[in-house]
């Protein structure tokens, strides 16, 4: 089973085309036709190319999106980390389900679905629309030894990438990372000290909005956490599974997955973005296809996706999850190709250059 | 001529309503009871907030949405301070009727629609679709002398004022700002250096494309500017009649136009700030009718919004004009509104609070 599972992720990782730098080129050029200065559209004619060189495709046809947020829970709970009880990731996945969280109404402004899987959650919820890939019921208190075993955070990371596999089939090319659980800006600093270096101190934000002391105490958690673990920063799925969680594994899953499919993929804040790392970590042939949507106001945001290369486009102060900053830059992306599309050139439009 | 156009402004001063405090206060309680953390959806509960507040209303309309293009040519560009020539604002005007504009693009894809106004173009475009309310064939060079009259300088802020009050009268309850002209980032900066007291080698940028010499003659034509006119930095009339522009005093018509309407305005880049910096010395009920959108790469543009208390939402690198920042905000102002309405509370999704 376990190396079933390794096998079929080492196809995916296989099925990944590397950037297309003929493709990222003929984008290049024909934005600097278009009528406007060279370079004054900034990070969407950055985008245009990574887009082109990402899919093989100079204007990808990306009508088709969906967020997929993934519900897990987590045993460092017990420490105390999070300013709300852990039911509420239960509580807010039948939200999900029946429309009325926030990612919900940016899916819908966006023209976007919403997925929302339980690939760990702690209790069994069957509410009709949930997609149950359940790995683990929550994972075990990093602050006290590993959070799962390997073989879980392996299949956690396949259940990403199978129902990716399934959305590209089903038509969809654009996705975007959401996330709910309880606890998660715990797990997601840890893995982002253990891959990154940085000192708990910088990575460990106020999640949902803990105090001042909730703070030292979650710092110190975390490094307990890493401190009793002692995860191999050279090997992704070890920190996974010691110190990381199972919704951050399910997303690392949905970036290679997404990847393998040739569709980019917008990352929303802190959890998604560590999940990133992972991904990273697995094969730095995701990058290309990651698009950064916004800073996140949770503390190390800005230097985990320095880490990744990337740069926010919002600046909204959100700290939410769920997907909800990723859903909001699909519209950029959409303006990105638009303005390719439909854009007049300097010959056509008859205006003179420089 | 001169004086009933100063009665008409005073009268649309007069018209400013003072930010409803009260409707803002409803707008924060409600959003404290949505299925979020308090706060987490950072700047835009905050621009839900003051869209109460602004506009009287919880949650106003906002459908129809307009952008309104300024354009006007500059007697400055006689120093070589621009890296396109002049006879591209007309052309590109004809671009923007036409259609095959970057703003006209992303106006379709945000269901605004662009408004070119003819304020002060050298060339007598005659384009069908272009509003011509041409105050003066272009300004003077202002490195020699002033850009125009006071009376100039009132006339085309009255005309931005007077289409507002137009397009408001048809319904349209948002508004953007757009403008184009070559030559009217040393305009701008002159203006800004002058209202805020920052020397030009600060306020000055690239604008379209300028290299380094081109930038070191800029920054020494902006300061003969300030030097040559002595405009008196509290007199906001003064300051657009020597060192502004048409299509800035059109812009700032057009905030304070917006503001006399009860109807949110989102300003695009550097001259647009400019505009509203202009406004703001008219008179500070403009400020809670303004939405910053997004940083220029423009040098200057941070500080100048620190200058009016504004924080952008988008970080693209972008330095084009036309509006195209302020009309990729439509959707983040939408994306505020339709969270309010839309989310479920804790209540009635039955989630448990902190």
């Amino acid at each position: 089973m376990v190396s079933n599972q390794c096998i079929q992720l080492g196809q995916a990782i296989g099925r990944i085309r590397p950037f297309n730098e003929k493709m990222a080129s003929l984008a290049d050029r024909h934005s600097d036709r278009l009528t406007k200065p060279p370079g004054s559209l900034g990070k969407l004619e950055r985008m245009a190319r990574q887009l082109a060189g990402a899919t093989g495709e100079m204007w990808p046809d990306l009508s088709r999106k969906a967020v997929i947020v993934m519900a897990a829970d987590h045993g460092v709970c017990a420490e105390g980390v999070s300013a709300f009880p852990q039911e509420v990731t239960g509580q807010m996945v039948v939200n999900f389900l029946k429309g009325g969280a926030a990612v919900n109404v940016l899916a819908r402004q966006a023209g976007a679905d919403v997925y929302c899987v339980d690939v760990g959650m702690k209790d069994d919820v069957r509410e009709e629309g949930l997609i149950r890939r359940n790995v683990k019921r929550g994972t075990d208190n990093i602050a006290a030894g590993p959070a799962m075993d390997r073989e879980e955070a392996i299949a956690a990371v396949m259940a990403g990438v199978a129902l990716v596999d399934e959305l590209a089939q089903q038509g969809y090319r654009l996705f975007a990372t959401g996330e709910m659980g309880i606890g998660n800006t715990t797990a997601s600093a840890a893995v982002v000290s253990v891959l990154t270096g940085l000192p708990p101190e910088t990575t460990v934000g106020r999640g949902t909005g803990i105090d001042d002391a909730g703070r030292v105490r979650k710092v110190e958690v975390v490094e307990r956490a890493i401190a009793v673990n002692r995860p191999d920063p050279t090997d992704a799925f070890d920190v996974l599974a010691k110190v990381g969680g199972l919704e951050i594994a399910g997303l690392a899953g949905v970036i290679i997955g997404a990847a393998a499919n040739g569709c980019p993929v917008v990352l929303d804040g802190y959890i998604s973005s560590a999940a990133a790392l992972i991904a990273k970590q697995v094969t730095e042939m995701t990058l290309p296809f990651m698009f950064a949507s916004h800073l996140s106001q949770e503390q190390g945001h800005a230097k985990l996706l320095e880490a990744l290369g990337l740069s926010p486009l919002l600046h909204l102060d959100m700290r939410l999850g769920e997907g909800t900053g990723a859903v909001l830059c699909f519209s950029l992306i959409d303006a990105s190709l638009r303005l390719m599309q439909e854009m007049a050139t300097f010959e056509s439009a008859g205006v003179s250059r420089k």
